[in-house]
């Protein structure tokens, strides 16, 4: 019998969804239940597992029916092994969480980061469909990203390419989680826009913004928006800075295609109008003409969709 | 009959090296004449074809005895064509140098981008032996870059891939030749380091620096070693810039190996000192530490090794 479906996993710090779906990205049936991270490694798999039988009931299907099982997670991870070394909101460390899934479903498994499961998701089913050579940027609470080369993801030499996020575009810019100094994603990612305007609000500057309960990103586009000029000046910078990293990423890579994902991108019609103009003034005009800088297609469902394609590319 | 050899052209503005080699690299005859480039396109592509002739018959070799010819050459130019598109010390313009060269011997030729060819000579012959993705980084009068992923050149779609010279790392910097601001070209190549230091006479700094003749990023670097404080702010200043491009390289590709080639990294240890420490400083510590940052291996063969290398990868 030929093995015609996957299932995708999302794992998130605050919810795990999963999918079962064919070769073409149609979901099937679906689930999300909460991770309940702090209750540790275990419960947790357990949880993945549960998603995973769920799917498969709700669908009517047997694992003789799965070609492949994908599993998207934060990282640092280490894609070859299996292993999530280590991340901020899930409880594992150096554990091997394709491992006891391969055994408990006898189905092929494969574990990759967030960024380059969307990437992936992005090539096969979204707005890279067709293309060879194409980056996608993740711009939401950090800075991420993943390069599909010649119709493959690229991992590099210690599965840690496309670490987008911390390449310096302000040598003498604030510090970054990561230890380093003028980080894009200390500059442009959306706690950077949060932490900035709170800086500006502290500092006691002449703006409508308001240290709200939830202050985040949004708030400061939405004040730009309204003519507050602190606000205004706080995203151009954060944007023109995304664009050096984007003009960068183009320099270095001569893609098809440049696909902006995240909630700050896909949010703010202001942030891809930013970088697809700082692109022109600092590219190659070969370079600026010939790339296509587009939203990510893939919607709600992008993290599962994503697993899925993980899936399907990685059993291929 | 086994075609065993190799033709390796190494077209630059003010000389044309061609070397015969075997598939080690191992040269049987070379030779290296005059471009005389004023003289206009035909007439450099009879040298061409006389170095070719030349080669061969001081090798006792036909050209039936040649698997392929590699040329390399300065950019931009289209590799897919075998067309040099536009170049300021070469008479071609949208020429097509393969075809003619391929009539007349018979033998297929390929032609690729100076530092592409580096790379390719570097990772078959030189440092990057044994290698699966790696970074070739030249530093003289431009900064240029190749890439091997997957054992294989990295083009990009529009064979602009690795303008590592024209990535911004420094948003307000000095304006470049290629119209933007801050290129790492314009602040850590030889011609830059020169520049600067010219300005800096000009401005009447105190300095030992003097504005030779011939005034080069070298007597820069020799006056910074004499302990000269501007041409020491000179040299750190360009070198902190370019360390922080090759940090940012690291971040993209994550590759074996980083390979520092081109006049100012190979004549002065700082340099890959100075490169080896802001990597330290500016990548994760996976990055840093499983990066090897090394200086090419080729010496003043590297051009026409390169070209070899080219001619043998493609023929493949």
């Amino acid at each position: 019998m030929k093995k015609n479906y996957y299932i995708g996993i999302d794992l998130g710090g605050t919810k795990i969804s999963g999918a079962l779906s064919d070769e073409n990205g149609e979901i099937i049936s679906k689930i999300t239940i909460p991770t309940k991270a702090h209750e540790g490694e275990i419960p947790v798999l357990s949880r993945i597992i549960d998603a995973i039988d769920s799917v498969l009931n709700d669908a009517n299907k047997t694992t003789s029916d799965i070609k492949a099982i994908g599993i998207g997670s934060p990282g640092p991870l280490n894609a070859k092994l299996g292993l999530i070394v280590e991340t901020p909101n899930l409880p594992f460390k150096n554990f091997n969480l394709v491992k006891p899934i391969e055994e408990k479903f006898g189905v092929p498994t494969y574990l990759d980061n967030d960024a380059n499961v969307a990437a992936i998701g992005e090539f096969l089913f979204g707005a890279g469909k067709g293309s060879e050579n194409m980056i996608f940027v993740t711009v939401s609470t950090g800075v991420g990203g993943g390069a599909i080369i010649n119709g493959k993801i690229y991992r590099g030499n210690t599965n840690n390419a496309l670490e987008i996020g911390h390449t310096t575009v302000d040598r003498d810019g604030p510090r970054c989680n990561c230890g380093n100094y003028g980080c894009v994603e200390a500059l442009s990612s959306g706690t950077a826009i949060a932490r900035i305007a709170t800086e500006a609000i502290e500092k006691g500057e002449k703006t409508t913004l308001k240290n709200y309960e939830k202050f985040s990103a949004y708030e400061v586009f939405i004040e730009a928006e309204n003519g507050d000029k602190v606000a205004n000046k706080i995203i151009n910078n954060s944007l023109n800075y995304l664009g050096i990293c984007i003009a960068n990423t183009i320099s270095y890579f001569d893609p098809e295609m440049v696909i902006l994902g995240g909630g700050v991108s896909i949010g703010h019609g202001i942030v891809i109008d930013t970088v697809q103009a700082i692109v022109k003034e600092r590219c190659f005009a070969t370079l600026s003409e010939n790339t296509k800088i587009v939203l990510a297609g893939l919607g709600n469902d992008a993290g599962v969709i994503g697993a899925v394609a993980l899936a399907i590319t990685e059993s291929k």
